[in-house]
């Protein structure tokens, strides 16, 4: 009989009663039933109920320990009978009478409780992570992740693609975000850094003829911690083809991603590869006032603008002349309710630094509020048949220069959403967006910068970059979006030596800061760079969406905290005088307290 | 018809005769024949050969190209007829008349040529990596690489496996080799490490309960580069099982590395799985001088010190009375040969800094050399039965302290065997090295220290610890070897919060050492912890192996020279000034040079 197990704990059926086994697990609960003590007995696959009988050797070996201790049962399977059978367990027609124990490891006093998953302090969970990690959903959800992963592993392979690990310790890249550097110990005063992303090396590697690049990556990025986003490292589904056009990316990408989803989703529809709808950047930025649309929200967002000119709304209609927009957000069956959802939404808008948000009610039929009483009365029924509204439903108004309009109005359309429950839960709509902007005007440096990836293709090429209004340019830039939240990035490259010169000097760097700071790349192009475009898509994010956790914690493995500390290895730590010394570099003195 | 490729550059065969095609790649090579140009046209899947016609546009373009460059071919699929075929390649039988040509990207002058593989310097190589990938070769060499880890990946999660990725940015491990080091923005002098290896986390995610992980994972060791180790990161496949005896994983691993080797061997043999020899490490040290022995080699060492106790060899007598033993190794039909092959070793010998190696060359029955001299008639002819050398066998005797004289056995093994060529370099020999020994004492610290891994389980447990000599305790710890290199190690873990203390306690460590050391895994085994055990295989070496190559860089893809350098990518390079001021560091002034 093997040492640990004949059997895990979720393997044993009716089929195994009066067999002699021997099982190894986790003491999950101990249910005392007059001097019998029943155990949950947890291993990663299942539980098994073990019984002690009283006045055995082994209730008294279990009766002395605490719930998670480790134990090897020897037992034999008996019936369970139809009224104590389990049906919600897979080995709930059985359990295992102990004839003995052995105590592997006896558990402490645990500061978490694992069975149950009682809500617990973060810090205590990431402190004693190994012990969260046994708690039932958390680890579903790493399991769960893992198959994720295995699955777009297998499916970009079908797809012809195949996985290149490329460097972590590799050359700082100063566009981006921050670095982590790590000191060479070999150069003194000189650092590699750990990639934000392997941009520069996958498309090295098309410019080497591979082809079809892809990996599943870890990516590192020194940024400040947010919500939505772990400290330290995260995951892409990093991917690049060469000689493709960005309809090949998204037609061979469209399936992978859909049937990594359908494979999760539990049933819930997802949108079917092949359907992705397509939408320019701009069009979503009028329509939905985002650039990563929830498309479960049926709200739809009009440009109005048009309407106030000369409107006896005097606000809007000198908005208008000063070149502001106006923008209608339609609120399907509000007007039926009270006014309170309406003044809400204007406080709302308000507490988010806005001037406001005007609306019109229409009850029975009748607009109510302030802009149709001073619209007058055949404009605004005209403004209304524009919009299509029914008999029962509130339109907002967000006003203002374009790009804040149209953010407020984005806003609006997704709190409205909420707020009157138009957005199916349990689906997973995808789309593209596509056409971004190539350069954008950076208010801060009042200096144009690039909007995206500067190793795009502008659209129009040299022709554009030479005679074009930069802040028109186009670039064969995309997104994949799925219920609000961009999943993936991607563009086709510019792989001409002398359009990713112009492309940079329009942002005001020269041709020897392109050699200095993309030098590997730049020289690659002067040797037979093919045509070539890629994506890079993030994989927490996708199993974070698949899952249905809130937090990025609640899908990964060991996560730091919010201060970027692992608590559990206590990481980051003082280092030893003699390691610093070696690495030729010293800690700064912390700088006196104000 | 798609804008780059209605083909790759491996798929046009016979039956496409008279199609209208695209093609892209790179231009392989270019010969003129009377007129005509030829060009073989390359991209990742195959060649094709392209005519252009005399005078014609194409004809024009492509003769003003230089080879490298990246074209997209308009033409018409014609047969070569039988003479002009091309057995050797897939698109062999056909080529393409070109109709027109477009250049997507034109190359510079090469400063390493693509085809015909020459050498070229490995700075050259490393510098312009993007083309040495292109040879034919090396490119292979890395597609070779990711097949093999990816069918890893396969029979890993066949045999029950799931991987998961663990931390890259995280705590220092005292233990040994050194960490790189990654400063902390947020914390001012602190630092992360990059991981060894993913020991603890590994045996966590054990205690967390995930029962059987693996990992294709990225290690960091900053150590001085040697040949055969390359600066920076490596790969290891990194597994860990629960509930298991060391006996679960040489039965687990057996099939899925021999398979793995199987399907790379190109036919060559592979010791199959479930016969990898189970050598214990006391009788590897005996029989092959070495604990990765080369089971290719037929030769195996014996221990004669018996044989020279008063014997009239003065110098071996009186070495054997003080201690040192004395060790056999045989050297098949050479005696039949010349004296110079025996002065040849002697003279090898003392040049690696051993007093030298005595031998007896036996040639037509009768023995040579002084030591059969001295030793005596009878004496000598009893160590030749013993032995049983044939009538033209050689032997060479290494005599010193036992550690001394099996590792220049070891040494003479392999030198013996390579210069009579017994070793058939055409199959992969593989064995299990067992019972490994715990503790060994380090002569430079006079002091004991873990022979290997400290984690590991001792055997004989807590008894064996308070009461043997620890330099005779061995552990569960176990490498498999293939052809003369470790390609896996690995060993069942103690998971005994008190043994690990007693065992550290045994090399000058307390308690609190222990605690402050390894505290994630220490604080994690008093919490239920399982029996576990598991091991570590090099991917890279595997690679090497299974290719053929001499260097690590020949199957890596963007490798650090030897002073650690990324000359592709300019890494390590110096820091920003505000970058270090951010992570609380200064770089140190390098000393003045004497």
């Amino acid at each position: 009989m093997h040492l640990y197990r004949t059997h895990t704990c979720a393997a044993l059926r009716e089929s195994d009663v009066g067999s002699t086994v021997r099982l190894s697990g986790w003491v999950h609960r101990k249910r005392d039933h007059g001097g019998v003590l029943f155990v949950d007995l947890r291993d990663h696959y299942g539980l098994t109920q073990i019984v002690a009988k009283a006045d055995s050797d082994p209730l008294r070996v279990l009766e002395g320990l605490r719930v998670e201790s480790v134990v090897t049962i020897d037992g034999t399977v008996v019936a369970r009978g139809a009224e104590a059978s389990n049906a919600n367990l897979a080995t709930g027609a059985i359990e295992v009478v102990a004839d003995s124990v052995t105590v592997q490891s006896a558990a402490q006093e645990l500061p978490l409780p694992v069975a149950g998953e009682q809500d617990y302090p973060e810090d205590i969970r990431l402190r004693y992570r190994f012990l969260d990690l046994r708690r039932e959903t958390l680890h579903a959800n790493i399991v769960t992740r893992t198959k994720i992963i295995s699955d777009m592993r297998r499916r970009m392979e079908g797809a012809g693609f195949t996985e290149y690990s490329t460097p972590i310790l590799t050359a700082s890249s100063p566009e981006g975000a921050r670095d982590f550097l790590v000191p060479s110990r070999i150069h003194a005063g000189k650092f590699y850094a750990l990639p934000q992303a392997p941009q520069q090396y996958k498309q090295l590697l098309m410019v080497a003829g591979f082809d079809r690049y892809f990996q599943i990556a870890p990516c590192f990025r020194d940024e400040d911690p947010r919500a939505d986003r772990l400290p330290g490292e995260f995951y892409q589904l990093d991917l690049e083809m060469s000689f493709v056009t960005q309809e090949d990316v998204w037609n061979t990408m469209e399936p992978v991603i859909a049937q990594v989803f359908e494979a999760f989703a539990n049933g819930k529809p997802v949108t079917p590869a092949g359907s992705f709808p397509r939408i320019p950047h701009a069009e979503a930025m009028l329509k939905y006032g985002s650039d990563k649309p929830d498309l479960r929200n049926p709200i739809l967002i009009t440009d109005v603008t048009e309407h106030f000119h000369g409107s006896g709304f005097g606000i809007f209609a000198s908005l208008v002349e000063s070149g502001s927009v106006i923008r209608a957000i339609p609120a399907p069956g509000a007007g039926a309710g009270s006014r309170k959802f309406f003044d809400d939404m204007n406080n709302w808008a308000r507490s988010e630094g806005y001037s406001g948000l005007g609306y019109i009610n229409i009850k029975d039929g009748a607009p109510g509020g302030p802009i149709a009483k001073n619209h007058g009365e055949d404009a605004t029924a005209k403004l209304i048949a524009a919009l299509g509204l029914g008999p029962n439903d509130g339109v907002f108004f967000a006003a203002g220069k374009e790009s804040q309009a149209a953010k407020l109005a984005g806003l609006a359309r997704i709190r409205i959403g909420e707020q009157l429950d138009l957005i199916d839960k349990d689906r997973f709509e995808l789309c593209w967006i596509v056409d971004f902007p190539f350069y954008e005007y950076d208010e801060d440096e009042k200096k144009l910068d690039f909007a995206h990836n500067p190793f795009s293709m502008p659209q129009g090429g040299l022709e554009a970059l030479n005679g074009q209004d930069p802040l028109t340019i186009k670039a064969y830039q995309y997104d994949m979006v799925c219920n609000g939240y961009e999943i993936a990035s991607g563009s086709i490259r510019n792989q001409h030596p002398d359009l990713m010169v112009k492309a940079f000097e329009l942002v005001g760097l020269s041709k020897a800061d392109v050699e200095e700071r993309f030098g590997g790349l730049y020289r690659a192009f002067q040797y037979g760079a093919p045509p070539h475009g890629g994506m890079a898509a993030g994989v927490d994010r996708i199993v974070m969406l698949l899952v249905g956790a809130q937090n990025l914690r609640e899908v990964t493995l060991f996560p730091m905290n919010q201060r970027a500390e692992d608590l559990l290895m206590g990481a980051p730590s003082p280092a030893a005088l003699k390691q610093l010394r070696e690495l030729h570099i010293r800690v700064l003195e912390a700088p006196a307290k104000a």
